[in-house]
């Protein structure tokens, strides 16, 4: 039996900030275009916000992640983050998260990847198992 | 007689790589945002581009800011960036920028100040008076 | 009578993420630079840490500063950032700190400007008072 | 027949602005950090700096990243970061380098991982083959 996740897109755009000595996106900014598209999406697509994963004492931390550098992004593009969930660790210990960043005016992939988190207690600052009704809105 | 410039609003959002260890957006982060406002509006409100500046082997370098933190953005919020010139330097060695954010939701201002910047000759790397045709287009 | 506070050197190097599109330190990693200055003479010089703070429940927030470029600072560059307080604001409600950064190769000085912080109950998120305590470390 | 080649370490310390809204190195800083290491490396440990490297027009270029996070760094920690060049791709095409960080208080360590770079003709913007000359530095 397949276990398929819905893939989510946010939309983005280079800050000139962003931008390395070699005129093209820094490398490690396109984490933070994942980290910046997975936050809006936890609100907008998942129905439990940052915010309140925090209320709640959780937080997701990255464990491990690899990443594929394509296409260089540059100045003033815009681009388009997709994620989506791979599958839930053994014992809900996590998830493992697929990603691409495709240049909206070409429609090219420029970046693609995975990253695993956990789930973190954040007073005790250990992982915890994913509870039920934060697996259940992630298994849309 | 006075002198008055538009002003320009660009719509920006806090990304979670500004934050930093307050909780807030990390105070460097402001600049990069009026960069960035300043880069989108170049090109959409004086009609000629970052990139049409690079081609013609110029760009503009921050010489002096001043600004002042009056209240503190955070995660996710929304905000607006809104700048414009307040005068042209003495022999038009550059522009003084006024620039000022405000927070979507509550319309507050949190954070304002100034800027000079002179226009630079980047194959030599020095200033130039701003040529005509470029003062013109700024003096909307 | 002249109000004289001893002066402090941090020595640093640019890091590579540090350049920005036209190969020199970005604008914004300066105010970065002046700030990890700051934290590691809080603990050397002044002789309470950051840390010390925070367990006092007290952070140092940034309100206003005015900064001046003079000379880009490239990649691989070491230099010197040099603060010192020159006053305590009004009230102590704050500090009003100077500094400067120097290119270590050629001595020339690349930055320059000020900063007012205020002492913040990060519980509550309220400016206070300098504890006398506090004020005798920083009058040094 | 093994092919060992040498590791080689810098040492670092956190900047305060690498700090995240977790109180820990922001995941992202971690790449900088193994980017700054290497940079040094180049010019200390193989002989040809950075700079030797664009003024033959040449630059490294990421092209993959496997990234493991351990144990977070925090405010103010020391650590060392270690490379070395595990192999070099067919037809020298590019290098395969192993990292890993170690926090200087503990010596455990907090991050590890591996990066694939191109060396990248800068003018044409197109990968190279590793000249002999430079795949000599790197074969120590």
């Amino acid at each position: 039996m397949m276990n398929i996740h819905s893939k989510f897109e946010t939309q983005m755009q280079v800050r000139p900030d962003d931008i390395d000595l070699f005129q093209h996106v820094h490398s490690s900014r396109y984490m933070d275009y994942v980290l910046a598209a997975r936050y809006e999406q936890m609100a907008r697509c998942y129905g439990m916000s940052w915010e309140e994963f925090i209320k709640r004492g959780l937080g997701w931390y990255l464990t491990a992640t690899t990443m594929n550098f394509l296409r260089p992004l540059g100045l003033g593009d815009r681009f388009i983050v997709r994620t989506w969930i791979e599958e839930f660790l053994a014992d809900d210990a996590g998830v493992r998260v697929r990603f691409e960043i495709e240049k909206q005016e070409t429609g090219k992939r420029c970046f693609s990847g995975h990253a695993e988190y956990k789930l973190v207690n954040l007073a005790v600052n250990r992982a915890v198992r994913i509870p039920e009704d934060i697996k259940a809105r992630y298994s849309i």
